[in-house]
C-alpha cells in the first residue's frame, strides 16, 4: 500500500511556519503519512531535524498569500505561493491531498482553479464537523464556499455532505436535514421551499432542521444550507460558546470560594469542553473539487495540523472525490 | 398622564392562561399599566381575584389559535381568536399595545393585518434583544418576520432597528452592523453586497459584522439581516448555549467532588446566566406596524409577561411606531 502524501501549506496560518511544520512532522511520525512542506525553503528547512526524517520533503514556493489578501486576486497573482503550489501538487499527482491553515478563501479558490470541479458538480461546498457533546459529531455543509445558491445546488450539497459523513462520521446511512426556520415542509424562505422537494429525493432526508438542532443529538447527521447562512450559523455558534465560556470563567474568578471550587472542577470542565476545541475537529473539507483539500482554522496549532492531515489521509483512502462524483451522478 | 393599556393574549403560550393572567396582574400592580385580558371569559375570569383589581379588564374572545396552527390561515379563519382580538383592540384604540406568548407567526400576521403597516415601511421586521454579558444588550433585526428581502428593505430594517435600540437600550446613537461573512465591504452574498452601500447611509453604520460578534461588546448595538438568516442565527445561538450548559451541568454531576464544587459555585453560575434567560429579555417587538406588538416566547412565565408588558409600555411611551415612520421617511 502506497503511503498517502499530503502537501502542507507551511506558510499559512497565524502560527506558521513553526506550528505547521511541527504538526506535519508529528503526523508523519504518528500517522505514517508523507508530508511535502510547501513554502519558502529558507524558512522551512531550519525547522526540520537533521537528517531529514523519511517521508518528509520540502517544495519551494516563493510567495505567501496573507490572511487578509483578497482571495481571488491573490490566487491569480501569486502563482508561486504556498497555497497555489499545494493545490498544484495535488493536480499534478505530486501529492494526494493538500492541507492549509492559511487564507480560507484563497485555499478554496486555489483548489477549485488547480484541481477543477468533480464532473457533474455545479459548485463546491465546505463541510465542517460540529461536536455533539456526549454523542459524536454532525456535519454542516456549506459553511462558506458558495454564498448564492440554487435549489439544485443545495441538493448536491446534501449528496456530497452525505458521502463525506459516511467517511468522516463512519455512519452507513447518515440522516440529512435542510436548515430552515420551522420544521414543517412549507417553512423557510423561497430558496428553502423550492429546495425541500429536491432534498426529499436524497437518501436519509429527515426534513427541515433548525438552528437550535446544532450540536444536539437526534436531529440530523448532515445539515445542509447555503454558504452564507452556513457561515453565519457556524460563527454564531462560536460566538455563543465563547460568550458563555467567558461568563463561566468570570464566575470562577469572582471570589475565593469560587476559585477553590474552580480548582476542583475546572480540569473536568476543560476536558469536557475539548469536544468544542477547533484544534481537534480536524478542519473543514472542500467538497466537489477533483482532489482532497482540507482547510484548518487560522490559529491552528501542531495538534490541529496532525488532525487535519489525518482527515486528509482518510479522505484519500476513501476516495471522497470519487464518492462525490458517483453520488452526484446517481441524482440523474 | 393616561395610563397605558396593554391587550394581553390570555390564551397564547404553553403556560396559558395561568402564567399569562398572573403576569398581567403583577404588571398592573408593579408597573402601573392597565391590562385587558383577551380570551375565553370562562377560563380567564376564575383566575382573577375578587373584587377585580383596578386597571384589569377582560375582553371575551371565543377562538384560540394553537401554537402549531398555520399562521396566515388561522388568522383569516379565527377572527374571534384572542390573538386577532388583541390586535384589533390596538387598531380600535381600546388598547395601546398588545402582548402575546402564542403562535408567533399568527401574532405577526394579526398585527400586520389589523394594525397595518407604518406609512413608508415596505415590510415589518422582528427585533429581539440579545444579552452581552457584563456589558448590556444588542438588538437583532429581523429575527424572522420577513424571510425574502430586497437590499432596500434591509436598509429600512436598519433604520427601524436603530429607533428601537434608542428606546430599548437607551443609547442615543446606536451603532448598526450588517450581518455578513467577513468584515470587508465586499464580503457576503449578492444581497449583502447590494445592501452595504445603502446601509452606509444609515447613521451609526459600522460596516459588516459576523456571527461571532453576537453577544460580544464593541461590535454593533443593532445587527441587521433578513428574517431567514436572523432566525437561523438566533436559534443557533440558543442551540450552542444549551449545548454548553448541558455539558457544564453534566460535569457537576460526574463525581462527589464535582457535586461539592457545584454546591458552592452553581448559584453564582445561575445568577450570572440570568443574562441569557429569555424570560428576562422582555420579548420581541414587531417593527413597522401601526401599533405596538410584543411577542414573548412560547414558554413564557409570569415574569416574562411582566417584562413584555413593560417593554410594551416603554414602546407606547416613546411612540415607537411614530419614530419608525419618521426614520423611514427621512431616508427619502
Amino acid at each position: 500500500v502506497k503511503s498517502c502524501t499530503v502537501a502542507v501549506d507551511a506558510m499559512g496560518g497565524d502560527r506558521a511556519p513553526g506550528e505547521i511544520v511541527a504538526g506535519a512532522l508529528l503526523a508523519v511520525d504518528q500517522l505514517g503519512v508523507h508530508a511535502t512542506l510547501v513554502g519558502r525553503e529558507e524558512e522551512v528547512a531550519p525547522l526540520l531535524p537533521s537528517p531529514m526524517p523519511a517521508g518528509v520533503s520540502v517544495m519551494d514556493a516563493r510567495d505567501v498569500i496573507a490572511m487578509d489578501d483578497e482571495p481571488a486576486s491573490a490566487v491569480r497573482k501569486k502563482k508561486d505561493s504556498s497555497i497555489v503550489r499545494s493545490a498544484q501538487a495535488v493536480r499534478d499527482g505530486a501529492a494526494d491531498a493538500m492541507v492549509s491553515a492559511g487564507n480560507t478563501g484563497a485555499a478554496m479558490a486555489a483548489a477549485l482553479l488547480r484541481m477543477g470541479r468533480v464532473k457533474g458538480v455545479a459548485r463546491p461546498a465546505i463541510a465542517v464537523v460540529l461536536p455533539v457533546p456526549g454523542h459524536g459529531h454532525q456535519i454542516l455543509v456549506d459553511a462558506g464556499a458558495t454564498t448564492d445558491v440554487s435549489p439544485e445546488w443545495l441538493e448536491q450539497f446534501a449528496r456530497m455532505g452525505r458521502e463525506y459523513a459516511r467517511v468522516r462520521l463512519e455512519i452507513d446511512e447518515p440522516s440529512v436535514g435542510l436548515l430552515s426556520i420551522g420544521e414543517e415542509p412549507g417553512k423557510g424562505d423561497e430558496l428553502r421551499k423550492a429546495a425541500y422537494p429536491l432534498l426529499a429525493e436524497v437518501p436519509g432526508f429527515v426534513g427541515n432542521v433548525e438552528g437550535r438542532d446544532f450540536m444536539h443529538a437526534g436531529t440530523a447527521d448532515v445539515v445542509v444550507t447555503d454558504g452564507f447562512t452556513g457561515n453565519v450559523a457556524l460563527k454564531s455558534l462560536e460566538g455563543a460558546l465563547r460568550s458563555l465560556a467567558t461568563l463561566v470563567f468570570r464566575v470562577f474568578e469572582s471570589s475565593p470560594e469560587a476559585k477553590a471550587a474552580g480548582d476542583v472542577v475546572m480540569p473536568m470542565l476543560l476536558e469536557a469542553a475539548e469536544a468544542y476545541d477547533p484544534d481537534l475537529t480536524g478542519g473543514a473539507v472542500l467538497l466537489g473539487v477533483n482532489g482532497v483539500c482540507v482547510i484548518s482554522h487560522g490559529a491552528s496549532s501542531e495538534t490541529a495540523i496532525v488532525k487535519a492531515m489525518g482527515v486528509a489521509a482518510d479522505c484519500v483512502a476513501a476516495d471522497v472525490p470519487g464518492l462525490v462524483r458517483e453520488a452526484v451522478a446517481s441524482a440523474g
